[in-house]
């Protein structure tokens, strides 16, 4: 349970015992499509190891990568988790993995133990993820491909050498022709 | 103190008080810049009344609008704020407006008092700010000018008379001249 571990040290051996049985522990192909847009019930992907991908697909059949996921990061798709709603992303599995997937109904336990480790933990996985999309949101507006390009490499330092370049280039939103132009200038 | 009032219902009188310092109420014009980009010591901003926006400025000069703030917002500039680095955004004031400033103190202040119902009205607020940017994210990747205006319309629904469409314009990365177009689109 690496997914709780690291947010509440002391918990009664029935409290974990509850929270265990909302965690699935899982390993999965490369493939493997997790959610689909449109999903109910839909479930949050802890990575211990491998790497997911979540993504959109619009009216004329494009695919854009929203974010990678690899060791240590959590995918889920949080309007649709926390409201309920249907998913608005794809999630599929872009390296073997092994995952701990989490249901909805965890999250309104860890509320109802009213621990403030907890929530102090959540709140700065939260703020991590406020500052990840604030900074992607600035640079697909006002930022050239290659500001694009030098802040997936900081954002995912270990990454670049597991995932195709074309996947890459959606991430940042051009073409892989352009993603090879630059990545030759930044190597000179 | 409604920036705190949300917050926390029952608080000690001393800890309250002790919270007020770290807020000051303030009345500003419109046309005031609050933050400039590379600011340090940066402050968050509720709106009591009135309305704020954030924006970048690209390598040419040109304005990107990130958010408006109308009443009830808080415009944060989360990475800056909470890992006490330069600011990414400006901040200005596009009506007169009453607000309420809050030092980054306070987010310290907050969680030392270890209180969860603060915990938890928090957690939402992050939650909330993370799938409107999430969103954000896939209109700006994904989706055409029309719909990334009618999701506009839906996140502001009060500020559409209130705000130029130049700004409006920026806001969507489009053109103003576009932006008068889809507007015709849609009142036939």
């Amino acid at each position: 349970m690496e997914f709780i571990h690291p947010f509440i040290k002391e918990l009664e051996p029935s409290q974990l015992e509850e929270l265990r049985q909302s965690i699935l522990y899982k390993k999965v192909k490369k493939g493997t499509v997790l959610q689909l847009q449109g999903d109910i019930n839909i479930k949050s992907y802890f990575v211990k190891k491998g790497l997911l991908r979540s993504y959109t697909i619009d009216e004329k059949g494009k695919e854009h990568v929203f974010m990678f996921a690899p060791e240590g990061w959590i995918i889920s798709d949080m309007e649709s988790h926390s409201k309920g709603l249907p998913a608005q992303l794809y999630i599929d599995v872009l390296e073997d993995s092994e995952l701990e997937i989490v249901e909805k109904t965890i999250l309104e336990k860890l509320t109802k133990l009213k621990n403030t480790e907890y929530f102090d933990k959540h709140n700065s996985l939260l703020i991590n993820r406020i500052i990840v999309l604030q900074k992607r949101v600035i640079l697909l507006m006002s930022a050239t491909a290659k500001e694009r390009y030098e802040d997936f490499l900081s954002t995912y330092p270990n990454i670049i050498q597991r995932v195709p370049q074309k996947l890459i280039a959606s991430y940042l939103g051009i073409t892989p022709e352009a993603l090879s132009k630059i990545r030759g200038q930044l190597t000179k």
